[in-house]
């Protein structure tokens, strides 16, 4: 595993307050575990309102989660002023979302100027047991000097 | 286009059911627009409270529901008491998802006993404009015999 | 359908040019149908030297021409002296590739002056009838002032 | 890392004889490098024959090869007698393929009755150094009970 180092000195509190500006985050209660550079995790509890109709988390919840802590990763190794996109993902479900607590970790696997290749794991934690239950992989873009894709 | 026909006689009514079940769909206000033989359309009103950093609609929100449309499209063509599971999808975004309105289409590509290939497209629409946003292609699984995976 | 507008008036031998650059596609008997702006159509006759274990032409082979239909038509729509690379793709099979001739047709569905999302569809052809065995979404790159990556 | 247990006692010999009958592995020059329980590595030799416009590997050969490591990895774990096929794979191409000596390393990351999730990462080697420069990921069938299926 290669280390990265971010050339923004603040993408720690600037990854916070990117996230932070994501309502969806805020309203399905995801929050931030930890950031370095090149890698976030996010932590979520189960939620009857965010289910599909077999009562497991819904797959496209998941897929979210694990999009969003990707392009999170992807920004920590931004330069300052950049704006995080999402080109596309794919995504594998590979168990039934159920359990307590969900884990999504998301982490650069190829860095570029332009692009950023990502990869995602989701967890479903119940008890003791963590439990895979999806992979994505998502090319993230660097959008520089446009006013409405900041962050 | 092929066209499709239901083995199904209640397709419409268990597509019905099914989708009722999705707690997801009823929390972000989805609704069904139509139900076809291999063809299911979604519509959702913009709301803020499923947004991303920049303003826009969560691509992982645009993903759901595209993967939503698509799931259903496939449970159109089975067989009576199945139970439908996405194995995968892949998503391209192709604009940002601003509009006052969402317009979200699943189709059937190639049914199969136990797996079929789905396509979907979304539509961002603003006054009389209706842009695609992205696609979304997802293998669909035929559940038998799972009380815990039906509909 | 949109119909595109070519920026480069060369657009059709250049596009010959960089085709005749692949070894790969000479190798394995590829020929160019036609070229339209923001389209690409490639044919192949079966040949045993490219299949896999059960005598259909190997999924490798079919992605492989399909990837390039799709870089080609991206390419068509570039300005000149771009460079084009592939992204990512994603293929679904559909059907084993079994005929006596197959198709490729690669389309623009967004161009973009970075990144072009393209989409294609395999059929396989015997006799008079003919088969949809495998579509793919690509993500395509204009490459801009590298030596090295020319056509 | 789960370490999986074969059940078919001949996976190996199933295996190699599997990929002894795919013509197109033979037309590169791909060889088996190891086989395991859950894992395959392929390795080839650079071929001019199967470049593209900028003389490096076709991507489409890369994908071919991961392809095939990753749906022999889920091979070893079938049952005797069992078939396999890919469903569907996506790449991403982190770097162009540029080397002497070419290694595809699959693996799989579930297993299934029916479907198993299967992981890629290929690699170029010139001199001493090492590369990554694809991933895929590919969802495989177990086909049973086919006779035009086997192997």
């Amino acid at each position: 595993m290669t280390a990265f180092e971010a050339q923004n000195p603040a993408f720690e509190a600037d990854t916070r307050h990117s996230f932070a500006g994501q309502a969806l985050m805020r309203e399905m209660g995801v929050a931030i575990d930890t950031i370095e550079p090149g890698t976030v995790t996010l932590v979520m509890d189960h939620d009857v309102r965010f289910t599909q109709q077999h009562g497991f988390l819904h797959g496209g919840v998941v897929a979210a989660c694990l999009d969003t802590a990707c392009a999170f990763s992807a920004f920590t190794l931004m330069p300052a002023d950049s704006g995080v996109l999402t080109v596309e993902y794919k995504t594998n479900f590979l168990s039934p979302a159920k359990g307590a607590r969900f884990v999504f970790h998301g982490r650069v696997l190829k860095p570029g100027r332009t692009l950023s290749v990502t990869e995602g794991q989701a967890f479903a934690e119940d008890g003791g047991s963590s439990k895979l239950i999806a992979t994505l992989t998502a090319t993230i873009m660097t959008v520089d000097g446009r006013a409405d894709v900041k962050g």
